[in-house]
C-alpha cells in the first residue's frame, strides 16, 4: 500500500503546489524528529537548509549530510527519516506524477543520489 | 530554434544535476543583470532568495515578485529576464525532460504560475 507522507506525517510534510505533472511538498522538522515510514515517487529534493539525517527502510539505513541550496535525485522509495543533526531540516520535494518513459530496473536505492 | 539558457547565458545558468527524467539548473544573478531570450521546458522553479524580476517575451512583459523558499510552476516558454530588484536572484529550476502525458492547449503563459 502506498503511504503518502502528507497523510502519514502531516506535521512535517505539506503540499505547496500541484498540477497534472508534479506535486511539490515542503518538509520542515526539528532536531530529533522522526517520520514514520512513507513512500516517495521519483522526486527531486531541493535543500533550503543544510541537514544531517538517517534514512531507514527495512533492515537498511543510510546517513545523509547535505548542504543548503542544492538538489539531489530521490528515486521512488519507501523510507522513514530521523533528523540526527542539531538544526531543522527544511527542503522541497518536486514529485513527478507521470510514470517514467524508461522505468529503472533493479532494487531501489535508499536515499538521495547524484544521478 | 530551441535556445538553452545554459548555452545562451552561461554566467547565469548552470546544470547541477541531470538524469533521464529531469535536468536541474541553478540560476544566480546580481541586481540589474539581464538574460538574453531563452527557452524553458515545463519546469518547477524553487526560490532560494526573494526577488523582483521583469520577464519579457515579444511585446509582452510581466513583473514577478517572489519570496524565498517557495515553488511555482513555469510552463514551457521563451522569455528574457531582468533583475529589477536590489538583491541577487537565486533559484533552482527542475526541468521535466519527458513530454507531458496531457499536453496543454492554448497560448503559453508568460512567467511562473500557481497552477
Amino acid at each position: 500500500m502506498w503511504i503518502d507522507p502528507v497523510t502519514s506525517n502531516p506535521g512535517l510534510y505539506s503540499v505547496i503546489f500541484e498540477n497534472e505533472r508534479v506535486r511539490v511538498l515542503e518538509y520542515l522538522d526539528q532536531p530529533g524528529q522522526e517520520s514514520i515510514p512513507h513512500d516517495h515517487p521519483d522526486s527531486v529534493m531541493v535543500t533550503l537548509s543544510s541537514f544531517s539525517r538517517r534514512l531507514a527502510s527495512g533492515d537498511k539505513a543510510v546517513d545523509v549530510e547535505m548542504p543548503a541550496s542544492t538538489a539531489r535525485w530521490l528515486g521512488a522509495q519507501n523510507h522513514s527519516g530521523h533528523n540526527t543533526g542539531s538544526t531543522p531540516t527544511h527542503c522541497i520535494f518536486v514529485e513527478l506524477k507521470e510514470p517514467p518513459l524508461a522505468p529503472r530496473t533493479g532494487e531501489p536505492v535508499l536515499g538521495p543520489t547524484a544521478s
